[in-house]
């Protein structure tokens, strides 16, 4: 058995540039690490990598983490510019002995002495967008950082029975210099166990950080539940208990993978998610939320693709 | 009831200046605040705030993070130079609703435009060691980043029943600039939750980042377990799969604080922690690991304490 499930519409790109290395056998942190950087390579995609949208000062910082199912190692970076592809910085980092998680400048200085390319991340069109909303705050003098904060994450499990997983983002749109998601903390953005499965994480990472549900899902499924009771069980609970004590939800949209390849998706908004396995061509599948933390899934048409491309392009 | 437990004898002075406020019905936040401020004020405390140990490059770097118990409010700092007390920072991030984890100059901003004082926080005995150092290194050619890693945390009970927990640290002595262990990290390096209890860690860093164990002691406390039995379910379980699955193991200590004012430690090395409740004046503890996870645990003796304060003033 082999599988590969990605986060958002854009994954569907990571999954079929990634699922040919699957199919031959090769090892899981190869095939997050290409997923990752497919994604993070395409200029439209206004969330993660090249075009990624910039913060309140105009600049692109990006923040991305992988970890080994294996050996439990991590590697993770967080508010770095002009690095061509994060993913690929966090793998080695999760390679040391010490110093795994670093930032900003630090972070930056790793990456050169590894020999990792230096890139301008921010594009005219990114710089654009931070232009238009730069004049929107002005005029109403409101600064909302809330867009274009998805992550891109992908769990995969190779022919090995090994798993790993990697997430990439540029974060809020107009977020605060040196700001921080979910996305590289280990139990909140991501956790990965190859004797159990991997699940990852994309919303509001101020509010996922306050639960490190991606853990909570795992330990779960050790409890004995399967893997989309575990995620909802976990996701939905955690939703319900922040209303409670803190009255405010952001949106949490979590994907999952058993080690058998079975996969599950939680969330509490309009989501996507792309997916391969040993039974299943590359798919993208559209997640609605419904009553009762129920999710409705079901595949994108092609049309409905080629829509979002269309969109995204604009 | 009431408490406050704190990490290595650094912590008695912590517990000491903020139990009259605990005593006195103060928000365990306040408390927190207090205890954790007064650690990151002395000079002689070689892993914390003033007086903290640089990075390679001679920098001092340091990380904090706060959270509270009732909301799951959290904020936290990474990689920060010349704040006087990283954990005011920290809590006030905690209050915002977005951008709450910031790192570098991003955090250092944000400080200023909050009014915080800036503090050159690195002391001429600081240099004097890294110096020293500096001339090991070059002598043996190797640098390994292990020592001075301890972070102070405290976890807070108050009168009203809310808890609070918050850290502090300047991280590994000699690491990679921009390094970021587990105490900003919420789930890893602490987590709190009023309905139940508190738990913080700290050690290295990188390992106990591989797991959110303070996270997981409270699921287990949920789950049925007390205070002293999940934390070693929690700690030692990983410890141990830990050396299982990736070999090397470093070192793991972790606090605990339950609603009802009921505390624990474990620890896989040599270790201190200081607590006070309405039934115990500010006491110091010594933590030492026994075969099959147990841990003696004695008071430490007036002469043991005034012993450590001469040392670490040499």
């Amino acid at each position: 058995m082999y599988g590969l499930i990605g986060t958002w519409s854009m994954a569907l790109k990571g999954v079929k540039s990634a699922v040919p290395r699957l199919k031959n056998g090769d090892n899981c942190g190869d095939v997050v690490e290409q997923a990752v950087s497919t994604v993070e390579d395409y200029p439209y995609f206004k969330s993660v990598g090249y075009g990624g949208l910039p913060n309140s000062a105009g600049e692109l910082e990006m923040d991305s983490a992988f970890m080994n199912g294996d050996n439990f190692q991590i590697g993770a970076i967080a508010g770095v510019k002009d690095i061509a592809n994060p993913i690929q910085v966090s793998r080695r980092l999760s390679q040391e002995r010490v110093n795994n998680f670093l930032v900003a400048q630090g972070a930056e200085k790793y990456a050169e002495e590894q020999g990792f390319a230096r890139k301008k991340m921010l594009t005219p069109r990114a710089t654009g967008l931070w232009e238009k909303r730069q004049e929107e705050v002005a005029k109403t003098g409101r600064l909302t950082p809330y867009d274009g904060h998805d992550t891109v994450c992908f769990v995969s499990l190779d022919q090995q029975g090994s798993m790993a997983v990697g997430t990439s983002t540029s974060g809020l749109f107009m977020k605060h210099p040196g700001r921080v998601g979910d996305s590289p903390q280990a139990g909140n953005g991501f956790y990965v166990d190859s004797e159990l499965g991997g699940v990852a994480a994309t919303g509001l990472g101020e509010d996922m950080m306050k639960r490190p549900i991606c853990f909570e899902t795992l330990h779960l499924m050790q409890a004995g539940y399967n893997v989309q009771e575990a995620l909802n069980k976990a996701v939905y609970g955690f939703v319900d208990l922040l209303g409670q004590r803190n009255g405010q939800v952001g949106e949490f949209s979590y994907i999952a993978l058993d080690k058998n390849g079975n996969y599950a998706c939680a969330t509490n908004v309009d989501f996507q998610f792309a997916v391969a396995t040993e039974k299943e061509e590359p798919t993208l599948y559209l997640a609605q939320p419904q009553a009762n933390h129920q999710v409705a899934i079901s595949q994108a048409s092609a049309e409905w693709i080629k829509d979002y491309y269309a969109r995204i392009q604009k």
